[in-house]
């Protein structure tokens, strides 16, 4: 995948059909993790999906390393336990904020290639609301039924150079 | 109400349509609240409303207390002229972004339940802008006639724990 | 142009179709800023547009200053060419994020009024992510063809009072 710019190869009409479902993936995706179970985080995903967090400086020298790797649920399910015990231990609330979806592509076998902002707004317990990451989602989708989508890719590409802590929740 | 997630119970087509109206409601209700009268907010509300502003945390835990509570519009107007002239003394901008919503329901009887992320920018006179208060509305609305929706019960869920200063403005 | 609260005068269901196009437009036109190439900017507004960066303090006092004023293309081309340069020795990344888009007025030939809050968030090498500047669009598009919008005016009213840093990148 290509981090820079690349225009829209869709028809716009179809595109904003598109986008509107996007956007429902988004907010259901974002309310699993801000108010419900990071366990059901993998659900969003197929089977054998990518989903890798990297920094924008990392992605621009094309580094195939990154902050987290998971390909495949059950790497995501291991992670999303994980963070959901350590959570207990380091309790903070998340709130995700979606904003700017484009719709690049559609391929003939229906996986649509879309990009979104995204703020990772973070607060620890007794603290501010602070921006945690700031950066772009590039995904691969597929429709998986109906009005239902999947993520058949993500790379989280964010541009904040300096966490404010370790634990890496998803975005 | 309940603040956990809570999976959407309406068909995507209808929540399509009703997340567009919505998404106007909170443009035009954030509009008043930024650059324009604080005292038309109760207008976006039924005469009979609930308003409260109260923190994850005393949620979670069920209590009834919060920073704000409204009850009618009566209640919301007078906290909003205080507003008003507590403004002229301690003057400072307020930018609301509202993202992420979601449609959840519509009872038979044309009540809507609905969820957004707002982030709340506060810029105090020679400050710089700040996340004052960040967080998820809990909402009922009715449709009042045409295109027209008033709030019968707004629940602001903020994470934020500490808050820059004293003076609630209405989310 | 007025920067006080402005009811909008347009069909409802009109509105909705502009909205979701002008969504696209912010979404193309962000994306350049942010990922791709800043020369390309200008060309996202008519020939003789007009592009203001002005706080809401001067904005309310009705002060034709600003921070950056750009009449034409022309001029805009030249802005982007020596902050296209200046990047080069302050590198930093920016991400637009755009809400709460309003839509004002439809004119008999066209011409169409809206509005939408942004956050630039900026990221300097090694440093966190912090609002760099928030506000709100006022602006003015004309219909290019079919789905294509251009900007005839961009009034860019910021709240924040303090800038981090000097260097003034189109918002």
């Amino acid at each position: 995948m290509d981090y820079t710019y690349t225009p829209a190869r869709i028809d716009p009409a179809r595109s904003r059909l598109l986008r509107a479902q996007i956007n429902d993936f988004h907010a259901e995706y974002c309310a699993v993790l801000d108010t419900g179970d990071v366990e059901l985080w993998p659900e969003f995903f197929t089977e054998d999906a990518l989903y890798r967090i990297t920094s924008r400086q990392n992605a621009d020298l094309k580094l195939p390393v990154g902050l987290v790797y998971a390909e495949g649920r059950d790497m995501m399910h291991d992670r999303a336990v994980a963070i959901g015990r350590t959570q207990m231990f380091a309790p903070r609330h998340n709130l995700h904020l979606v904003t700017n979806i484009r719709i690049i592509d559609e391929t003939p076998d229906g996986e649509i290639e879309a990009e979104a902002n995204f703020l990772l707004i973070q607060t620890l317990v007794e603290g501010p609301s602070t921006v945690h990451l700031a950066g772009r989602y590039y995904d691969r989708f597929v429709q998986a039924s109906g009005d239902k989508f999947l993520l058949k890719e993500r790379q989280v590409i964010y541009d904040t150079a300096i966490l404010a802590n370790d634990l890496v929740y998803p975005v």
